[in-house]
């Protein structure tokens, strides 16, 4: 016997449903949406509405955008000659924000990860593929994450990419900066020796 | 500048301002809900709609319900002479749950709380007062929660309550079944030795 009227109950659901949620959140998320005066659960309504209705994949790199190509891949003031490949539409993000990055991206959605049914054909993979094949691009930069399924899904798509002829480098490993040796772990350590530079 | 979508940025807001969730998470659930099929994007949002619209309070004993009286309050099974109060919905649930309560409830929707600026006219006080001034209502209890300010409200309360001559009782302390005595704090242990029973 289910003690909360049924249309809470069903929104405790549908919270429950999300990812990291559980049912106790949930509760608590529901009873905070009912609390809400009418405009503002109805706003948060018409935001979910919204989002999922307008916002899609650019046709050149899969970033997420509300227009057919994203504003990145629309500017001429990029290089669009470089292609930077990353698993996330947040990972766009985090590359923007060091300022450093003057070319496009490519947007994977999701890593190669044999434990997850995840395979070549769940990521946008061909559609750089094409991207590749076109004139003009020079260099492809693999950044996704240093972890085992971000380094697979690298090394797949980097011998793919050999017969195109296009230069293919990855993000260099190392110690983060403003971090401490002593609590580097053996793997970034062994990383940051092997790519030692001269000073 | 923004590198997501305004309709996904709007749709992390709407996350973000939930109780609990930071904004990492509020990207996760955004990215969630936008990698959802359509028709269960718009069933959430329909969801959220759906509740803030039907679900209100009920007339008498301010528990959520979808009719203008709870089921609880209409039944003629349930014992109308008894009233239970509890601060929130979800204690309801917990009471319910244990099968052994067949009275009616009062939902107080908080407990006093002068730090957080909520009081007595902030809960539904008032609405229990106008209860017990009506004939046939013998015993109320007290269900707040054992804290400093569920214990606080509870006496508050009890002594609106004294002048209509109702028998006001307070749920039972002690050591929680199944549980070990040397896990329970010095107050539980006070209050058990306070409340025992002759075998």
């Amino acid at each position: 016997m289910a003690f909360f009227p049924a249309s809470l109950e069903n929104l405790i659901d549908k919270f429950a449903s999300l990812p990291g949620i559980g049912r106790k959140s949930a509760q608590r998320l529901a009873f905070h949406v009912l609390s809400l005066p009418e405009p503002e659960a109805l706003a948060f309504a018409g935001a979910i509405t919204q989002a999922r209705r307008s916002v899609r994949c650019c046709k050149v790199c899969q970033n997420l955008t509300e227009e057919e190509i994203c504003p990145i891949c629309a500017s001429d003031r990029r290089d669009q000659g470089t292609i930077c490949v990353v698993s996330e539409p947040r990972d766009v993000l985090s590359i923007e924000r060091s300022r450093e990055y003057n070319g496009t991206y490519h947007v994977l959605h999701g890593v190669l990860s044999p434990m997850n049914h995840v395979g070549p054909d769940d990521l946008k993979i061909k559609e750089l593929l094409v991207r590749a094949a076109q004139e003009g691009v020079e260099e492809i930069i693999m950044a996704t994450n240093p972890d085992t399924e971000g380094e697979a899904t690298a090394m797949y798509i980097s011998r793919l990419l050999k017969p195109f002829g296009v230069k293919v480098s990855r993000l260099a490993y190392g110690i983060p900066v403003g971090s401490n040796l002593e609590f580097a772990d053996d793997a970034t350590l062994t990383r940051a020796l092997e790519g030692r530079t001269e000073m």
